[in-house]
């Protein structure tokens, strides 16, 4: 099944905060397009039209019962994206164990204990000295 | 530093194949605009363009040097989608692990050796029976 950029579409789909908000919803279990609706205030419409680029990017599935054609997320679609990242995860991965390492240096050298890591802010500003 | 939807302009960014492409070619380490443009049959203006978008997505980063001013992959930029798919992860990983517990229990019933699973597709199609 060769689709030519399926990837495209999944990130254009992603691209919109109320697109976002609207899988956030769907991740909680399936529901009706009304039930989805309730927290955006925007028309029919404009939520149908929000759920056909969701559709087409393959990140919901409509159920085929006539009446309430209830929403589903489909996680294989967010899947395509995790695999494209990947292959960049090493890099800031890296990038963060360098910046630790430096910031080992600087508290070795300055005498002062190394915060842990999981504590450790990811792009954190150089120290302030505190007004006694 | 409150940057009102920062993610959408990441995703919308990412939405195009070119742009990923430059990504994946500033993966390998900082280049020039010249050497970024080179495998992309397209102007200079259409080059610059892209990068803009990249640039204010926040997934590169240009030199200062006024000559050259080579471009960097910002891999903080990709954190950010890292770290929204993070709560949908478990979705998908549910779901293919119920999928593999129903193969192994239709497999169990016809007598078949599972398929290792790294080797499993995501979504099989129902099996077809071969014509002899």
């Amino acid at each position: 099944m060769p689709r030519a950029d399926s990837l495209s579409s999944t990130f254009a789909a992603l691209a919109d905060p109320t697109r976002r908000a609207m899988l956030a919803r769907l991740a909680l279990g399936e529901m009706s397009v009304n039930e989805l609706a309730k927290p955006f205030k925007m028309s029919g419409p404009a939520v149908s039209k929000h759920l056909k680029v969701l559709e087409r990017a393959g990140l919901i599935t409509r159920g085929r019962a006539a009446q309430r054609r209830p929403c589903r997320l489909a996680p294989a679609g967010l899947k395509g994206v995790d695999d494209w990242l990947a292959g960049y995860r090493r890099l800031w991965t890296e990038r963060l164990d360098r910046l630790d390492d430096y910031l080992s240096a600087l508290q070795a050298k300055s005498g002062q204990a190394k915060p842990g890591k999981a504590a450790a802010p990811q792009f954190p500003k150089p120290p302030r000295s505190t007004k006694g």
